[in-house]
């Protein structure tokens, strides 16, 4: 049998486009042979349509589509598709099989509706739909599942006896160790129920989230057959009775770098912009987005903005203006001093004699939020926020300040991993300066600051954010590693009490299981920061 | 037998302060010769606290805190607490029976764990307790229920042969018309199931979500026997073989105004804040905003600044100064205009000759923010974002301008609301000038500007809006209700594209089933809105 598996990129909602692609692409696969062609789950709406879902107009134009494709889709077809439980008035997420005889079976629903990112729950009903189906004289079976552990269950669920294949249809995005987890699940699940297994997941950004596609096939002895290229739109076409292939080795950084560009470039599409503008401080946040903005819509289609204070050293201009020269990107430079001494002209005599402070610091980030703005408002620019997830989760950022921006490209990366992926990206071309990578991180929001002034340093701050947040361990077991208590107390608090900033940040590129707002939700008013703390003057250096 | 129903406002996260005042609830319930006393779901952790539950050093000290009460509670005491299934290491949203034998018993657990507000489906098992017991020589069953239609469900599902009353534990929050939902509901599942039914729920605001109490006790023949007063903390001590009481009525306009100050008093003092400061326009949101915090905290801890720009009328300035003086609230006057026009020196050059439009007008309301996070920072003030329903839901307003703040209390409010409520408030005191409330809303942005140049006017819009979010009605629906398909078109595109504005917005009092962010979450990237677009050129006329 000759399989074609779909790495499609859909857009959430735009179903006549989405529809079109799906002809295209079985088209395709019908010119070149295919017996059958696999889309993935909510291949017709797009993933992830939240509240869409609750909207009748959406679901019966859904409907519609799936009706047009029954009548002409040249290819048989299995494709992720809405289907409707007339008795009950509800919708379930279902698998259809459109056969040569213009019509559409639904074969499989999903059951584990609270599987994975998305509430399924609030809008899809389980339907109990399963039926297995013969296809050039194989027993198949389908199944919609996202996370690792619920593939693995679903396959085991379906692999009756006599079942030759499972399908799996997935809408479930990337996490860092995602593709080697999901491969060698997808293997072992076919040994130990021997059967043949297809995946294929959605592809592509939306709403920050970045589906990997990654499809892939697998015989009964868990042997690769076929594996779609690493965020690849295009058919994967392959004989089940063909060789086996070798499995290709992604490095950890391209993979992880290549889906912060995917995330970006996709964001940046699917809401209708072309270009994008950031502030370029002569940091190593600044530079990597750049980076990232760069290889996701070209330099041309940049704007790099230098707002130098009396702060700033020359090295970060220097340094800003050798990066944007590196990546061919035009630089404006608009210095923020004036505007600075007119605000505290006017402010002055309402703080009532108090010494500087935070206040005088924020006061530049806000400046300097409201030029990109400006730039924004005045040419339609996206502005991209350069907040690492180090920082948000400490709440080292100024809100309004450079916390703003249409998309935050690196808000689920660690310190470290700015650094990192900064190393990688200068491997590919050398293009961020040096001196950015060595440098001691600094806000340069008044003299001689830096970060390690308010924080511990980043490699001991990221080394308890991981024990905390990915690797959930308790209070004691983090001081049992060798964190000291006061660190450890202060960083606890910081984390609880930015939970209203992170609350009012951009939009980033989830690629963790812990991404903030997502994986992630802490209370806003949160009792619970002061029980383990006894230091009573422990209080918040981080700026607000 | 006489009961306490406990209306008590716990605060997320602080267990040892919960627990002192679960212990002063019962030696009060018990010097009044209570026999028992019934707490809400959650009454030791607070409600709701999100990923806290995945916390395993608060769960453990959640779990400390009840075995304090089970050897020291003074009384016999239902209450809502975290039970552990030492089995399977799951916890359970459970409900114990602490009796005078120095015994806890788990008598019940959450079983629709998708009811409500909250994801109890991410941190609860359900582990099928279910415990009748004998007190008082009645038989007492138990369970936790959140939306109307569960705790109905939950009545009918205890209700078995022999009960006597069915106790309803529950942290569910306020929207408008729940008042009389769940007492309705209340009366005809005690009268169907020929049961009494207690009531009991969390009070208080946290994070935006008011927990309105409302205490209550039914008998089998569905009439009233105890209600607590609204939102007020306190005991209901009844015996449940007294008299019926009348049933008291409560204003809409009343419950809901209350609501909305108990909402932003305790958002404000839960996070450790005392004053607040907000920006004075003299339009009506503002006006509302004002009056809200000041019957929350006090005139005394609330500054009002005037922020004039040229574009500001005299009547603007006269009736904000008037305002605050009916509500003795001191204020500052900032005028923008020197610091406007130095973003604008040094903008221009940056410009490319461009006329004027958005940019401008958006700089304004930046700079106001600025302005107010300035004396934020310098002087510990809150400070309170004046936005409305209709502004959020078509994105009429800036981003990183008004649409900034710690706390947005009228967010949930349709801008016909704000009307309703500014003219109820008026009937207490008059305080808002009939100048504010019979001028046509303005942005002040340039010159003669009207909101209506730019939106629909806002008895149109509402109308809209309410059958969009409310009613749920099909787009064809809503044209045969007599809308006009150019201003559906334009109303449904606003809706859709102010997504990303609306993600950035401050936590804001839900008083609806369709709070934008908590009911309502559309994607971002949303390629469904140019679905039933047919004008090409209907551009977005908002504010960014």
């Amino acid at each position: 049998m000759k399989i074609a598996l779909a790495q499609i990129n859909q857009s959430i909602g735009k179903i006549e486009e989405n529809r079109i692609k799906i002809f295209d692409f079985a088209k395709k696969a019908k010119e070149k042979n295919a017996d059958i062609i696999i889309f993935p789950e909510f291949v017709v709406t797009g993933g992830y349509s939240n509240d869409l879902f609750k909207n009748k107009d959406f679901i019966i134009t859904e409907f519609k589509a799936t009706e047009v494709m029954t009548s002409h889709i040249p290819i048989y077809t299995i494709a992720g598709v809405i289907s409707n439980d007339k008795l009950n008035q509800n919708i379930t997420n279902a698998v259809a099989f459109f056969s040569d005889s213009n019509s559409m079976k639904v074969v499989a629903s999903k059951n584990n509706l609270n599987d994975g990112d998305f509430n399924d729950l609030k809008y899809f009903k389980f339907s109990g739909f399963s039926n297995v189906f013969k296809f050039c004289e194989k027993n198949i079976a389908c199944v919609i599942a996202d996370s690792a552990d619920s593939v693995s269950k679903n396959i085991e669920k379906a692999s009756w006896l006599g079942i030759d294949i499972v399908i799996v249809l997935s809408c479930s995005p990337y996490y860092k160790g995602k593709i080697e987890e999901i491969k060698n699940i997808i293997k072992e699940s076919a040994k130990e129920n021997s059967v043949d297994v297809a995946y294929v997941n959605m592809l592509g950004g939306n709403d920050g989230y970045v589906f990997d596609g990654q499809s892939l096939y697998v015989d009964k002895n868990g042997n690769l057959k076929a594996v779609g290229n690493f965020l690849e739109e295009g058919l994967t076409i392959f004989d089940t009775d063909g060789q086996d292939i070798e499995d290709k080795y992604i490095d950890k950084n391209k993979e992880l770098y290549d889906v912060l560009v995917l995330g970006l470039r996709d964001y940046i599409k699917k809401n209708n912009f072309k270009k994008c503008v950031l502030g370029i401080s002569g940091g190593i946040d600044s530079a990597l987005t750049l980076a990232i903005a760069v290889d996701a819509i070209g330099a041309e289609n940049v704007l790099g903005v230098l707002m130098p204070s009396k702060y700033t050293s020359k090295e970060s201009v220097d340094c800003a203006l050798e990066l944007c020269k590196n990546l061919n990107v035009q630089t404006k430079t608009i210095p923020i001093n004036d505007i600075y001494n007119i605000y505290i002209n006017q402010l002055t005599p309402f703080f009532d004699g108090k010494a500087k402070d935070l206040t005088e610091e924020n006061l530049q980030a806000r400046i300097r939020s409201n030029i990109l703005m400006s730039l924004s408002n005045k040419f339609g620019y996206f502005v991209l926020c350069t907040c690492n997830k180090s920082e948000d989760a400490v709440g080292y950022s100024t809100l309004y300040g450079d916390a703003t921006g249409g998309y935050a490209p690196i808000s689920d990366l660690y310190k470290k991993e700015v650094y990192e992926l900064s190393k990688y990206r200068n491997t590919i071309s050398k293009i961020i300066p040096e001196f950015i990578i060595n440098r001691a991180p600094t806000a340069e929001l008044r003299e001689n600051q830096k970060d390690s002034d308010s924080l511990p340093e980043y490699d001991i701050l990221d080394d308890i954010l991981i024990k905390i947040l990915d690797n959930k361990l308790t209070y004691s077991q983090i001081i049992e590693s060798g964190v000291e208590k006061e660190v450890l107390d202060k960083v606890w608090k910081l984390l609880c009490i930015s939970e209203y900033k992170r609350r009012q940040s951009p939009v980033g590129t989830k690629v963790s299981k812990s991404a903030f707002l997502r994986d992630i939700s802490l209370p806003v008013s949160n009792g619970y920061i002061w029980t383990p703390m006894r230091e009573k003057d422990l209080c918040q250096k981080s700026t607000m």
